[in-house]
């Protein structure tokens, strides 16, 4: 890791992501978009990572103002590896984006959905490894946030307002971690794969961190959730979704 | 998951693990072999995680007695398959267990042993992802916990309490977890290798819980430690290593 930066995300430094103004959830999307695409360039960096640590239960070390932060990586980290690879598997198989299909069922089944717009959408994952844990979509399939339009921008800070802030009426503003899942720059090399492009799809993790990780997660890699991600999305959505 | 067994380690409900007299770790251990022997028997489990969780920060709901827990699982989970994977593909190459050959440089570098006896080694790994964080080993090869005999199991409670007291005294008491990394059962399988009993050593890892994880841990599968294994090794150790 060599480059990185902080973003504070408000003028005002008593406020969390979710408090400001859609506005300014905004221009930080802007921020991170121009500086992806500065990034690009550079053919050190093969990948980005955009986080957010919200809360002391998070991690967070700073309480004074909202920040998030962008990593610049000279690899793909393994946890991103292992989505593309999961990923490419299943375009290889059904020539689909796995993502799209995921879209799919729960834009169909509702059961899991917590929100909704013109661009967006916001689940609890089916395999959610923490209560309360949010998956932000693009509906349209898209591989690299960077790619993202204005008009889009917008409506992704509209919806991660609305879910932060639901996450903060209903469930009392846990802590969370908050991070961009992104395709890695796209370079030349013999072992990559050019179907990236369509079996990707960039999305956003928010993991609430009410429970702590024990013994039997570290060592198995599985995660014990004692909350159902259809009692999740029904806590977190304002009305109750239609069965 | 369908077993589940908790062990109360000690009759005294205000003690920890590192608290009893050794005499009880050993109970301790000897219980756990005597279920992984019975449970290897059951033809539905694959794999025994054996985890305790110390302290609130490590997720222990109980805190009014030290209790470990054993679960019987239907599966390999992935973490222990990642590990098995990396051992099969060292052996494949080299023809030695890769934990054979990290322990004796350990042991000959010395600069993050913890504590050593006549069976077992504790040092602070290479790539430590936690502050403290331990590793326990037998010294001599091993693929089985549960074909540890009785003086062997009684060094074992030994350099456990050792090294979990160094861990109070030095670090001021942190939340842990730890947990038995041990190889699955062996069942007769097409795709199931034959030298994992030659290329797998079991272990025990103690990650200490001095510090949040937080989105670029969950994003990257990268972890972020500020304490080098060999300043963590030179504070757990009585005297300073030899270098």
């Amino acid at each position: 890791m060599w480059g990185h930066t902080r973003s504070a995300e408000t003028a005002r430094h008593d406020r969390s992501l979710h408090e400001p103004e859609v506005e300014e959830i905004s221009n930080v999307i802007g921020a991170y978009i121009a500086r992806i695409r500065d990034l690009e360039g550079d053919k050190r960096v093969r990948y980005v990572l955009i986080f957010k640590n919200h809360g002391e239960g998070a991690g967070a070390h700073t309480i004074s103002h909202s920040i998030s932060q962008l990593v610049a990586l000279p690899v793909t980290p393994r946890a991103v590896k292992t989505k593309l690879m999961i990923a490419r598997g299943y375009f290889a198989l059904k020539e689909r984006c796995i993502y799209c299909d995921v879209i799919e069922q729960e834009l169909k089944s509702r059961k899991r959905l917590i929100a909704e717009n013109e661009n967006f959408v916001v689940f609890a994952p089916f395999a959610s490894r923490f209560p309360f844990e949010m998956a932000v979509f693009p509906k349209f399939h898209s591989s690299a946030f960077s790619r993202i339009g204005a008009t889009q921008g917008n409506n992704l800070a509209l919806i991660l307002r609305d879910v932060l802030q639901k996450l903060d009426q209903k469930v009392g503003g846990p802590s969370y971690n908050l991070s961009l899942h992104d395709r890695p720059f796209l370079r030349p090399r013999g072992d990559y794969w050019n179907t990236i492009e369509e079996d990707f799809h960039w999305h956003i993790e928010i993991l609430p961190q009410v429970t702590r990780i024990t013994g039997f997660e570290w060592a198995s890699g599985f995660f014990y959730n004692p909350v159902a991600p259809e009692v999740a999305a029904r806590c977190l959505s304002l009305e109750p979704p239609s069965e």
